[in-house]
This record gives structure tokens, sequence and C-alpha cells, in this order.
């Protein structure tokens, strides 16, 4: 994608999309790397050192970071060309912004990298930021259509990143291809090998894990779960239904392990413009600082455990396929939607790669999800680029 | 200590000490709280909303921070006065700032939280923040003759402090007294049980680890951390000798995974400030990038078979008794020391303290380490003042 042609698209969509927080005004010549000239979107969580970034909230307006963020950094060093800063739910927590779906405006597209999802969607970048702590890049990935990428916890550097919730948080990419979004994340990584792949004949075992939330997903969505693994035994890998895990109860256990994070992280928020916090995320803070540490303790103890169910499940396959959301992303613009089917996978911290992969019932886009152990993002984006050959 | 006190050592040893980078020009009324009116200072890596903070790099002279670190604010929430910011090496790493040891000025002071353990030490404030990745905290609070406290991994927000290695950047706290460093640091991490402490009748079984560097340290140091186990032997509690753990390998290991992160977290300086940059720091940058991520995966299944080790060890007792340095501040202000004694307890992620005991050949101060499991931080601190107590 040019920029001119990204250029084009902001004109004629954003005025309904609203994905951007800012514009750039004017783009510097790109420098020369395996990125030269990609035109992307970073999400308002991500330090610019041209453009301001308020995190998604009016505590922030006008903030003029010195620096650019680690991962932005790296891209702009690369060759990227940085479009502007896209729409993020309040400090990527639960407060939507005005972003919409490029698919239906009525529609939410997914958060908190709402901007990011949506401006690859609506062809307006070619590849985008974003930030991921309960389910904030595969949800609103699956929604919008496009391709979101979690890498492993820790893979992209979060120096220059708002913090959410430390103990999960992690920089990921969008793409219209798979190898879009590894292309941007294998720059901001700094690891070379996460793309261009090498050809390859690996012969990754399929688990097939429907998790203890499938019957909370609708019917289009375990149809595309299902017909996802099946196309990939067609191609000639081996298939494994997994059973159910049992940790049902990790989404609430992440939920209040994030408050603990967030409470603290936001000390200084919450002392100097606590009317400026929207409600739900005044009840964040206020929920994480009433946990105890006993409590706390206690759910971390949880925690570890859903992580031993996921890594038990490696032991008999190499790579699961699960459902990125519930469904296609809901009507309404003033939530979005629930990480139901991500919060284990953030806990685990292993590699999650959204891949479009069927339609809901009213036409639109649905996400099937790769996950991997953690390390293994290589091995996640290359079958990612096979499921995806799958459906062009 | 009071405001006044703390000024007044300022005033008569700062000119020699040389701890602080900025010192506030003036003191707004403390908030209520339970640190309400403790005189503290901030590493200079923390961001203060009232003051510059600079990273002790020429980079960033003049940066002012919008929003405090989450630690600071949370002191300042409660009561604490921020006398100014304390000197650190570079970012946090080896290139040393101007601070004198305040027991020889012709000695280190230790580092990279230099400032902050010799305010603390010349009487210049009650506690202080500092952080450490390999030995910032314990070592500088040996080298000084104070108390430091780097609490278990995760326990004091990272958000709004300068990272350099976000695998094991750390914040803690120094003191005079052990009481003084849980103080700040139960404050700082939002957990009110770590301060003040309620009697107890623990009988926490000690493991006296030489470690496998014990030939490495002066003779003073062995014997005082001899002298510490055998003192809470005849305290009453039951101590067992620990075996060398044959990791001697996870120094060198813990300094490649840094460099690994550090390249990564500094993109921007490095892009945009090269020059700028001490040309120890830049090899660091260049050590990170040159490794693969197949070496890095290596770097990391060594690390974690070195945590491993240690969490063996407490299988056979509750706390490890292990020196904090070598020996003695070093002669000399061009380097800050070795963090030989620090790196295996800043892998593993538990809580160490470091508590002044006995003197080194040259009548310095030593420092003898308790370390403890992650989330043992109470047991940890409570024990500390046991040892405290010993030579009181």
């Amino acid at each position: 994608m040019t920029l001119e042609e990204a250029l084009s698209s902001i004109a004629a969509r954003e005025p309904v999309v609203r994905a951007f927080a800012t514009l750039a005004g004017n783009h510097a010549e790109p420098c020369a790397g395996p990125l030269h000239g990609m035109p992307i979107a970073v999400k308002d969580v991500f330090d610019t050192a041209d453009l301001p970034t308020a995190y998604g909230s009016p505590i922030w307006v006008g903030h003029r970071p010195r620096a650019d963020a680690a991962a932005v950094a790296l891209a702009r060093a690369a060759g990227a060309v940085i479009l502007g800063k896209t729409v993020t739910t309040e400090f990527a927590s639960y407060t939507p912004g005005a972003t919409t779906n490029p698919h239906d405006s009525a529609r939410t597209p997914g958060g908190s990298s709402s901007g990011s999802a949506a401006a690859v969607a609506a062809g307006m970048a070619q590849a985008a930021f974003g930030t991921q702590t309960a389910g904030s890049i595969i949800r609103p990935a699956a929604y919008c259509g496009v391709v979101g990428f979690k890498p492993s916890f820790g893979a992209i550097s979060r120096a220059g990143m708002k913090a959410l919730a430390e103990s999960f948080d992690c920089a990921g990419t969008f793409g219209r291809s798979v190898a879009d979004a590894a292309r941007l994340a294998a720059v901001a990584a700094a690891r070379p090998e996460l793309w261009p792949w090498p050809d390859g004949s690996e012969s990754p075992v399929i688990g097939l894990c429907r998790t203890d939330w499938w019957d909370s997903a609708e019917p289009a969505q375990q149809q595309a779960t299902e017909a996802a693994a099946r196309g990939l035994e067609a191609s000639g890998l081996r298939v494994v239904d997994l059973p159910p895990l049992g940790v049902a109860w990790v989404n609430e256990r992440q939920s209040q392990a994030i408050a603990w994070d967030t409470a603290r992280a936001f000390a200084w928020e919450c002392a100097a413009y606590p009317d400026l916090l929207s409600p739900k995320f005044q009840a964040i803070c206020a929920r994480g600082l009433a946990l105890s540490s006993e409590e706390h303790a206690l759910v971390w103890q949880d925690l570890h455990r859903a992580q031993g169910a996921v890594a038990a499940l490696f032991a008999r396959c190499d790579v699961l396929v699960t459902p990125s959301a519930p469904g296609e992303a809901p009507l309404g613009l003033t939530a979005t939607g629930p990480p139901t089917f991500n919060r284990l996978w953030s806990v685990f911290g292993g590699p999650c790669l959204s891949v479009p992969f069927g339609q809901g019932a009213s036409g639109m886009p649905l996400g099937v999800q790769l996950v991997g152990p953690k390390g293994q993002d290589l091995l996640v984006l290359r079958l990612g680029a096979r499921l995806q050959a799958l459906i062009c």
C-alpha cells in the first residue's frame, strides 16, 4: 500500500470510521529499511515524539512526549511512515472512543485497539500497532475482519507504552494479511526471523480447542472455528479435539489481577484528576485497591493453575485453533464486546493470531484464533498464513 | 527525620556527596497519610511532575514529565515530602554519575541507585526510591551502610519508571533502618501489611548460602555473612548450610538477557541521539542486537534453570543469608562495583534485603543480604529487623 492510497482511503472513510485520534500533518521521507514506505497507524497508548499522545483520556489531551516508544522508534527507523495515532478506549480499558466498525457503522469495532483495527480494515493503513491486556488486539481484529497478532508476552518492548496492567500488557500488530502483521511485528520485536519466512515443511499438530465458553459463542462462530480446523486437516495436518479445560473462572481472576495492577499504575491520575476518569475506570481502580494481598496471592495461584492447564494442552498438540470472539461485532458503540475468548491466552502469554474466517448471521466478519506456546511466534504466523490461504 | 534535619544535612554534606541531580526548590505541605512529613529522595529514573527527570543521560536533560511515576504518586499521596531527584548512573546502567560514598569520598557509593543510597547514608533523606536490574539497590546499600530493599519482582508498579530491561527491572527502597525502607515500600506497593508489622512468632529456617562466588568475596565479607547467620542462630533460629548451586554462569547469562532488552527499549535514543550514549551503553545495545533469537532463547533456558535451582533451595529453608556484595566499596569513582552477588536473585525475582553488618578491612560498611521466595516480602523484612537488632 502506498502512502497515497492510505491517504485517499483516509479522506474517503475517516469521517464515518473515526479511527484516528490525531493525523500526521506531513510525512517525513521514510528511512531505508525493511518497512520502507509502509504506511502504518499507531494506537494512542504508544508515545510519539512528533504527534500528541493522549492515551484515550481527557487527562492527557495535548500531551507531547519527548520520545517515540521503542516499538514506534524501531518501525520508523525501518522505514515505516506514521500516518497518525489511532483511537484507543480510555487507557486501553473499557470506555470506548468514537471509532465505528468499517463494515457497519452501527457496530463496535471492538477494543481497546479500536482505531488500529478499523484503520487497517478500512484500507487507511497497511498495518498498525495495538496492545492487548485481556482481548484488545484479537477481538477488534475479528470484529473488523483483519489479522491481529499478539506475540509472546514480552516480545515487543513496552518502553514508552502507557501501562495498564503490567502483568499482561502486550504490544502487537494488525495487518490486512498475516504477512503484513508479521512484517511490522518482526521489526518492532527486532526479531528478523518473524518475517519474511523461509519456506518450511513443518506439520504442526492442531488442537481444536472449544474452551469452557463454547456455548456462549454464536453458531456461526462455532462453525467457523470447526471449519478452520477441518480446513487445516484437509491440507494435511493432524487435528486433535481437545476437551474443555475446566478453567472458566480464569476470566474473573484475570479481571481481578488487572484491577490490582491498574489501581497502582494510575496512582497519579487517581490523585491528580480523579474526576476526569470514567466511572468504569474509577470502579476498576477501587476494585484493585479493595483486594487484600492475601486475596491477590490467591488470584495468582489460580492464574498460575490456568497457565499450567494451557501448557498441558501443548503436550498433545503444537498450535490451538479456537474462537477469536463470541461472534460478530455487537450492535452499538457504547461497549466494545467481551474478551471472553481472549483472557485465558493473555494470562498464558503465548502468541495469539486472529485470522478472518467466515461470516456471522448479519454478514459481519468473524475471526479464528491460533494460539501457540510462548516463543513459538514463527510457527503460529506461518500456520496463520496457511489458514488465510484456505479462504483466498 | 524532619524536613529541617534533612535540609540541614543536605547543606552540610551535599557539596562532597553529590547525591542529588535536582533539589526541590520548595516543599508543598504534605498530605495526611502514613508517610506524613517523611523526607524522601527519588532516583532520577522515576518521573516526577514537579521536578526535571533526566534518567542520568544528557539526552534527557531538562525533561519535564507531565506526571509522577506511580510509586512517587503513591508516596506523595501518603504524605511523603520529595526532597529531590538523586543521581543515577546513565539509564540505571554502568556509567557513573558524580556521587561519592558518604563514608569515604574517594570510593564509589555503588550503583546504579548511587544518589539514593548516598543520600540516606548521609542523613539527607529518611528513605529513598531506587531500582534494581542486576544489583542496583542491594550493592549501593551495602557500600553506603544503609538498608536496601528490592521487593518481589512486580510488587511496585513500574508505570512512569524508565525501562532498562523489563525482564528484571524492579523498583525498591532505601532506609536508615529496615522499618524506614519497609514503610516507603509498603506505600509504594500499596501493600499495607508490609509496614507496620504485627508482632510475630515465626521461626524461619535460615539457609546460609555462600553461592558460587564465595571465593571472590573479601574475608571480612565472608566473616560478616557467617556472623549474621550465627547471630540469627543464637537468637533461636535454625540455620542450615547450603552447598554451592553450580550456577556461576548465571551472571553472564543475565548480562546477555539485559542487553537484549536494553537494545530494544532504547531504540529511540539509539536512533535519535547515538552520540550522546556512553561507549559502554552503546556496547550493551550492540551486544543485544547481535544476539540471535535462538541464542536469546538459550539464554532464557539457562535463566529458567537458575530460577529452578534457587526455588529448590527453599525446600530446605525459608530465607537465605548471603553476601550483598564482594566486600567494601572499591576505591575510585569511575565504576560502581560488580553485581556478582546480586544477579542470581534479580533473575529469581524474590525479595532481597541488604542490612548493614560488619566492616571491611578499610573500615567501610559491609552488607548482608536476606533473600526470600517470591511473595515472602514480609517475612524477609521482619527477619531483617531481627538481624538489624543483633548489631544495635
